[in-house]
Order: C-alpha cells, then structure tokens, then sequence
C-alpha cells in the first residue's frame, strides 16, 4: 500500500450528505489517511477530526500528496469555480482523483498543466476500453453475488456493502467487496464506475466487475448498488447492473421514513414491500434474486425510533430488517448467508 | 429533401433479420432509395427488387452517393474484414453512415481517408455534447407519449412505431416517429441512439427526445423502444429509455411463439401477461404507463395461424392484439388513442 495523503476538495458541499459523500465514503472507509478537507465556508471547523480549512495552499500544510475531488454534482460536471481550486492544487505538486464525469485527462489546460508539474490525473469513472455485452460468463462466476439495491440514491447502498463484507471477512469468509462507482473505486483502488460506461455495455461492465471480484478471490461478492430502479433518473444503471452483476441474493436499502425520491418531491416511492416484489421480479428469470434483508438507513432518528423502524420493517416485510452502520452487520450477513446457501 | 442514393453494405448479413435490421429498416421506410446491396455471399439475388451486388465496385453502377453500413454486430464493433468495404467507398466518393458502436470519426486512418476524398462520415450513434440527466420537462410535455417495450430485441418495436406513426398521420393527427437508435435514426434524419450515451445520461437523453418529438409539432409521440427489460444484456437501456421518455401508453411487441431470449436459449421469456404487469410496474409511479395492447410478430406464421396467435394473446391479456405490419395498424391504433385520452 502506498503512503497516500489525501486533500479532499469539498468546496460548499461539505455539510452536505448527498453531493458531500465521496469526501463521507473517503474518510469512513479508505485505507488512506485524509489529512485536510478545502471548504472556504466551513474553514476552522472540523470533519470527524479532519481539520476543514479554507484554500489549497492552507491545506498543504498538513502534507497532502494527492487532491481528491470529495464531492458529486449532478449531472457529474464541474462548476467553473472548481477549476481554480484543481489548477492550484496541480501547481502545488498534487495528484489529482476526480471522480466527475467530466474527466480531467480530457481538458487540455489541465492536462498541460498536470505534465508541466509533474503530477498523474486519475479519472476514477473513465471506463476501461474494450468493455461490450455480457458473454454469460457472470452466470458461471462460481462466487456467492449479493447486490446492493435501494429506494434511492446516496442512502448507503455502497456503505451497506462494505458493511457486510468487513463482516463476512471478520467471520473468516472469503468476501470480496466490488466497487462499481466513483467512491468505491477511490476506497478499493479498482473497479468500474457504471454509471459512466456507454449505456448498451452497462450489463457487459457489471459482468466484468463480478468476474473480477471472483478472480480476487471472493467467493461472496459485495457489490455496490447503483441507483434505484424506481429513480427517475437513474433507474437504467440500477437495471443494468442488477441483470449484468446476476446477483443471487438482494439487500434492499431504505432511507426510514423516506416517502418520496430526495430532490424529485412529486415522485412518491412504492412501499417496501412492493419495492421487495418489484425488485424480485425485475431480475433475470435464468438468475432470480431473492431479497435478503432490509438495510435501514436510521442516521436521522433517535435509536429508539430506530429500532422501531426495523420491526414495523420486519413486520411489513417479513424479512430482517437491521441498520448495519448502527448496529453490526450481524443480523443482515446471517441473512445473506441463508438465501445464498439456501 | 436531398437526393441521397445508398449503397447499403451488408456483406455477409443481407439474409439476417437480426444483424441486417438497419438494411430491412431504411428499404423499407427511408425517403431516399436503396440503389444495390453488397453482400458477396448472395451477389445475383435481389432484396425486395433491389440488386444484390458482389463488391463496391459492382454497386457504383447503380449510382450511389452515400454508403450505409447496414448491419448490426454484437457489441457495435466492425469485423476487420469491414476495413476495406468503407475504404473503398471512401475512395470511390461516397459519403459514410455508419450506426455501430465504433466511431469511423474516430478512427484516424478512415478520417484521413475522408478528408482526402472530400466525403462525409456520419456516425449516426454518437451522441450529442452536452446530455445530462433529466430536468422534469418530459412530464411537462404536452403530447401524448406512446413507447413501444417488448419481449426481446429485433422483434419490431421500430417498425411498430413507425407504423403506428403513418397511421395516426393517415387519420389527420399530428404525430411524430421519435427515433432511438441507428435505424430509426436513418431514417428520420434525426435523433439520439440512446444505447450509446453514457449510462447515466439515458434517462436524460430520453426526455431530450420527447421534448423534441413535441417541438417538431408532435401531439402524439411515437417512441421507438430499445432492447427488453427481460433482455439479459439489454435491460437497462430499456429501463432508462421508459423512465426518461414518460409514455402515457406502451404497446407490447411479441415474436408470436418465442418462448426464450433470441441468441440466449437458457433464457426463458414471461408470459405474454407477466410482461403487461412488469412493465406496467415498473413505469414511474409519477406517471403510470399502462400497456394498451399486444402487437405481434407473425412473420414466421401462416394467415390463419397469425390471427390464431393474436386471439390467444387478446384471451391470455384482455388486451387488443394485432401484427400492425400485416393486417395495418387501425386497430392498435385505437386502442393506444382510447389509453392516451382515458
């Protein structure tokens, strides 16, 4: 493992749980230190321990080696203000991690500059070339997959799988944890962000990613959802990657309380029991995925409330119903184990 | 309208329903007429009156100025043999479409190529700059959207929104074909292949298209469908293309008595009516699509036989059923026309 320092770039959206949670999933999971966070409008405070400072240059003198871009847009583009704070930390001798989907190697004053100083421009959602329709060889991959799913994005879909493959791996099992989107990559060092591949090689992409977590070993396999298949946006990647990664098992992932999609008010999310129904029945006849578990995301309630939750969860749903991040990954990895061994 | 002539090349492919779909496509709906076919396998033969020719060579007797490329691989790659076919159109003068996955304007010796002879080269699946995700406006678009879905690829979602189109157009109404991929696109003049856009841009692209579908006079938007949401490679594509473009009615295309995904025998195809709820359920809940009848292929089926299979899907589905190509699309018309206005 490298000695790696990161400087995560988070300029006004470090508060911000939706379009902050590169810089959260960083911080929480990366093997690699964070040793400074840029966000002018918080400078003084701090991010679990992290002192949050007010430019690049007061940034580096915690040492960085490598600039992260800690934040999502929508739309994955930068806001031109974005391009002071890179070319600064370019100058200043960083590397830069970028996880947009406007790419960096592709802008040609970056890239000049990147050269000029020496410094390397990671992509962390370029695709790998050669990427095409899935072969079959996913439905071969000898591995236990457990997908991810959710009733909406940035509700701990990647968070949930970590969560349980630090468990599986705690218990002695061969787990693998298979990143598919720009946080994941930038924790695990390796992976594929779908959301960015050409849409008619999504299920190609998903299959790669599954393959290749068996390759490293994994005989369970954690992979990350994207999406939700009930997402206005974004449901397309969702279908891609619960056909192409063919998941034997789903862990569906719900923010409590939630009644519509975050930043789409008109758009009412089904119960969680259609969502269980609607999630079963959209995967492959060939592969069909059972749903697990419920992963409940309880982060706004009290733990009473939370508990609470899960049982009218449990008993919506007659499935297990657990916050992995708050209470262990116990109950729903015991979960997991029973339908993929089943 | 120019006066565009095609050579179509489809060497090897011009026998194929599957890979030579954009060749059956653009003869049988493209303003501009097919002047000969190059397939040196079938040289001698005609297809639907037009010369089967062994070379470009042979072709350029017929006066062509533009060549199509009229197949379709898996995975939108050229086989290496294609090299040559584009070359020697190039020379010889032509202008290029090209509707694969590969970019012939990407690729350095075919551009220089063009630029030498003063030829055009369209690559009709490159996407416009500047997609994004969804804003909203295809829910505030005031035609009404009609989306063809289906069991499998190549069954005919394309030709049954074009004939759906012609005949709301024969009855007066303001209707627009809305193209979605390679073919349709070549036909039209116009459009985005949605299968090409980076993933998370689908669903945007889709609403880019039926905002335009309306801008260009459409009160009824005929949608042209893409892949299959039980299509193991295809799925998601499909999925973003539904949510993005926000069909007010979908007609389900059937390949009468396909019973597996073409080219994926393991595969099993839903019934006629799991297909109906699936994709009725899986239709934003903001705007619920409901499926207003079956349009079947019966190409392979004798009259009496076709009719047979449309009264089994009108009994299994309490739908309208009907090969719009075969005996005209009146009567799926209606029953679209009576959905929309209900």
């Amino acid at each position: 493992m490298s000695d790696k320092r990161y400087l995560i770039l988070a300029e006004g959206k470090s508060g911000d749980a939706h379009y902050g949670k590169t810089m959260r999933g960083v911080v929480a999971y990366s093997p690699h230190p964070t040793v400074a966070i840029v966000d002018s409008a918080r400078a003084g405070e701090t991010y679990e321990q992290i002192p949050i400072v007010g430019s690049v240059e007061e940034g580096l003198a915690q040492g960085p080696d490598t600039a992260l871009v800690g934040v999502a847009t929508q739309g994955g583009r930068f806001p031109p203000a974005w391009r002071a704070l890179l070319k600064e930390s370019i100058a200043a001798g960083l590397d830069v991690e970028n996880g947009l989907h406007e790419f960096l190697s592709d802008d040609r004053e970056i890239s000049e500059l990147a050269i000029e100083h020496g410094v390397e421009l990671r992509d962390l959602r370029k695709p790998p070339p050669g990427l095409s329709v899935p072969t079959g060889e996913n439905l071969r991959v000898q591995a236990k997959i457990v997908l991810t799913v959710g009733s909406d994005c940035a509700i701990g879909k990647k968070t949930v799988a970590i969560e349980l493959d630090r468990a599986a791996r705690a218990r002695g099992l061969k787990s693998v944890f298979v990143p598919t989107g720009q946080t994941g990559i930038a924790i695990a060092g390796w992976g594929i962000a779908v959301d960015a591949v050409v849409a008619d090689f999504l299920a190609g992409a998903a299959e790669w990613l599954v393959v290749e977590g068996a390759r490293r070993g994994g005989e369970v396999l954690f992979v990350e959802g994207q999406g939700a298949l009930v997402h206005p946006a974004y449901s397309g990647v969702t279908m891609g990657l619960l056909h192409g990664s063919a998941p034997h098992a789903l862990v569906l992932c719900h923010r409590a309380g939630a009644e519509v999609v975050e930043g789409y008010p008109d758009h009412p999310l089904p119960s969680l029991m259609e969502l269980v129904e609607l999630h079963e029945w959209a995967s492959l006849p060939l592969r069909p995925a059972k749903v697990a578990g419920i992963a409940l995301n309880t982060g706004d309630l009290s733990e009473a409330d939370a508990r609470a939750a899960a049982a009218a969860a449990e008993e919506e749903t007659g499935l297990p119903a657990d916050d992995p991040l708050r209470f262990g990954g116990a109950s729903l990895l015991d979960a997991v184990l029973r339908v993929v061994h089943s």
